[in-house]
């Protein structure tokens, strides 16, 4: 997407102490702001990045949004996956374009459009919700970026199965995920990519169980943590307050045996401690000492 | 890429105590592991995930490696761009499918790997590196992966300025990022993203004082955390130790205006510590507040 | 103090949503909560740890306060700092029974009420601070917990010197610490325990400048971060958020030489990064290999 | 402990790259480090603080070491409570001059140490411990600090009760703490601090059970995190791995009442998320608003 900024088109407004805020631009309409209005007619034709004022000569910018700040405007009926997270699952679950990725638990539909984004034109996605009114918020929500095409929502409870077979990837963000493995097995190719979300330590317990009970392996268990800075080059300082924690991630593999040694974790000593991000060796080419980023 | 394993393809081995390698399958060739060998034709024709016997009769699980596996496998002759980074990254950039993105420090080639499967076919990146024997193994590394036609890589010092124009996204991974912003600036687009990562606090207080002096706005800068845990259900522990610090990481816009208040952030407050991360108000249609997700 | 409850103690309450505040018994006297009146002689006589009912008929719990508490309940009128930090900043500055503790940014006597409960009644604290009205709040919290005896409050710059020599430790809570480095040396017993704590990385580097050019040394930088979790056996779960800041931590020690090389940092590999707690071989004993915690 | 360093006490050596050891001086005796030979002689009559030579001309700091250190370098037969994690619990078990605390699980007698040094000559502790190579381990480490004649150690297993009452804190370091609460309940005194530590979450599941069904209340779960900077001025930075656990830390307080509503959680929302650090309202004295620590 290049050029000025066209009417029809969902703009990213910034305004002093970084509020921020989506609007799709049209002619002839007024934008109101608690620092004064500004004309849609104003905007159109700009080009991003630009800096307009309000009618009380406060100043604004406006950007086309990324994915990113897409995904934080999302109307929200359920509890979100934070782009921290999201960034994550997409590599661990080796999305990419042509990827056909199915998902359980739609939401808000914040992973599925991160998913849609992801997988471009060539791939596919199918996402199970079973309420209809979160359905609807998420059906909106894929219209409002133009990401509908490559989306299939359907109103249903997994358990019953998915419809899908041969998945690149699968992923859980429901409440009792263990009650969907052997389904989850159906649906992905061989070797194919698991990936689920919960918020409590005791339902990882319980999907860890149930991952090693049906043909699952390579478990990765883990959370990720953003911590923001306040960007001032002569008082650098983190900000005073994070969020803590969001959920935990869960990663596996399909398997072909009912249970498998190597990646079945004995007690203490299955995860050694220096395989800190899952290093990996190569045969491809030997391998060289890393050296430190300059500073 | 379906179907069983074979020749010719790269397939990511895991012994026991999650011990991994990549390896590319040639008919006749046997593979010596700690555990004892493994004929590569034992491997060809399998179903991926399948599990396979080294001639001392321990077991080995053989899958299709991810992206992230790739990533962590390559030939590294330098500082890496961690996984739980990169995903944050790609986000950040807004890097999709037909994405065109300019990088400065190729490095080892583990971000520009990362670009170039995110970006898909019709997108293209374009990566400056001085170091001759760099760029050798960054080449090396995406010709492995089969992604050497979407990268362009260039052995220039990019003080010099960059080739491309109206580009979507550009990263420096450099010692001083502060000396490539006047050339960022030119490569990018009207309100193209920038981001950085640098390992220590004075080179964050650098890059942000330059960024604001050369027209780029709406700064973070943010670390990632990643912490895993064993993954034994009726044991669950983090991990005893962890990556504490890869890089901070740096993003921003590229703006018209020379200096944006909006973005400039005054001290303290400038930043509200409620904005977590960066939540975004939406116009397009009301914001109902999230609910928690179901435990 | 053992015994019942008496008049004249001040005493914890805890309400329900663990709504917590702390009380000095008065005969006759009414409490006021958000759940109903407790009559303080409700109070009175009861064992620690019982549970009473208000006019409304919700529980409330009556507890003898921690120092822990106490400190979280001192009345405020600057940043104060946090029990987090304090526990650890007691344990590197060796404060125990008898230590000779000399303080710089009073505050609001947080960090003077733990150093004067820590040094016990053979100890003393002097604690520096300009601001006439932070000694008054300071004087009023240390006099409400019973520990005026212990601390003698200087209303001073301490630019101008201290007037103590061989303190045990010195601790500096104040904008320029490096200001008042040569002031530090001299009121330390050689060998001194040094320790400071700023908000920005900036001031921790000026800091650091500032020891290693004023015959300090074995200089140690840290963050302390407190994960909560919600309490509840089935759901165990991080709280969703945390404090993620309140300063960085800096020890050092009193030299008699201007520079010392062992301990001045050189770069990248001035700390081995297996060094993470500062582990201390001993000579005293032979070292043998630490097990786990049994799980 | 104050003028030069003597014959017959324990002496900090600190060498190049952050190497540390301690050592009990002796006149005429040798100390071989891999940076050359260093003569107590030549420690002995030394100012703490001094620098030396070894006979390869490296430079050697001597200094007192402080509770820390002695922490660090106790002889350890046992996963040990880091110094991270003492800090937090000296203060959370009010442990001060004058404290009587009940241990189970002795192990290295790190804890106990700590307690020990906190309660000062007025104070005592008492240590539970089942195996006796343990128990000798802990009683050579405490006479090697000097801190013997503070504490009791028991060879017991305290599930047939502690002989205690009236303790005014209690800390489990034990596999099945939940099993001693009855015990623990009866040797503290009423409103009692409880604390204990444990590496698993279905650990911290178990005795969260067992403490609400036990008579204690008040109950708060958390971790303590540290994480290092490398204290170069001119290149500030985290190090680049750190300790990511060590264990979870519970604490509570003895109740007259066999449950209460006020501190039994309900859910979600039983613990409000602004509680932070379990912040305490004061009635003692009209609290303000706490102000930025100066940058």
């Amino acid at each position: 997407m290049t050029g000025v900024l066209a009417p029809g088109e969902v703009v990213l407004f910034i305004l002093a102490k970084n509020r921020r805020f989506l609007v799709c631009l049209e002619p002839g309409k007024l934008q109101h702001t608690h620092e004064g209005v500004i004309r849609h007619d104003q905007v159109i034709g700009q080009v991003p990045g630009s800096t307009l004022q309000t009618h009380l000569g406060h100043t604004l910018l406006a950007l086309r949004p990324s994915l990113y700040e897409v995904l934080m405007s999302l109307r929200r009926v359920s509890q979100i996956v934070y782009p921290k997270d999201i960034g994550y699952i997409l590599l661990k679950l080796n999305a990419g374009p042509g990827s056909c990725i199915v998902e359980c638990g739609t939401g808000s539909g914040d992973l599925t459009t991160a998913f849609a984004h992801a997988i471009g034109s060539s791939g596919h996605v199918y996402s199970y919700e079973q309420r209809e009114e979160m359905l609807a918020v998420a059906a909106r929500n894929l219209a409002n970026v133009g990401l509908s095409g490559r989306v299939e929502l359907k109103q249903r409870d997994a358990a019953d199965g998915f419809d899908e077979r041969d998945a690149d990837a699968l992923f859980l963000d429901v409440r009792e995920p263990w009650l969907y493995l052997l389904q989850a097995w159906e649906a992905l190719a061989p070797g194919g990519f698991f990936g689920a979300i919960v918020p409590t330590t005791n339902q990882v317990s319980d999907l860890i169980a149930g991952l090693e009970g049906a043909r699952f392996g390579d478990i990765e268990v883990c959370e990720i943590m953003l911590r923001s800075y306040k960007p001032v080059a002569a008082r650098l300082r983190p900000a005073d307050r994070m969020v803590a924690h969001t959920g935990f991630l869960i990663f596996a593999r399909r398997l072909e045996e009912p249970t498998l040694a190597p990646t079945e974790p004995k007690g203490e000593d299955a995860l050694p401690d220096e395989d800190l991000e899952g290093d990996v060796e190569t045969g491809l080419d030997s391998l060289t000492p890393a050296r430190d980023r300059a500073e």
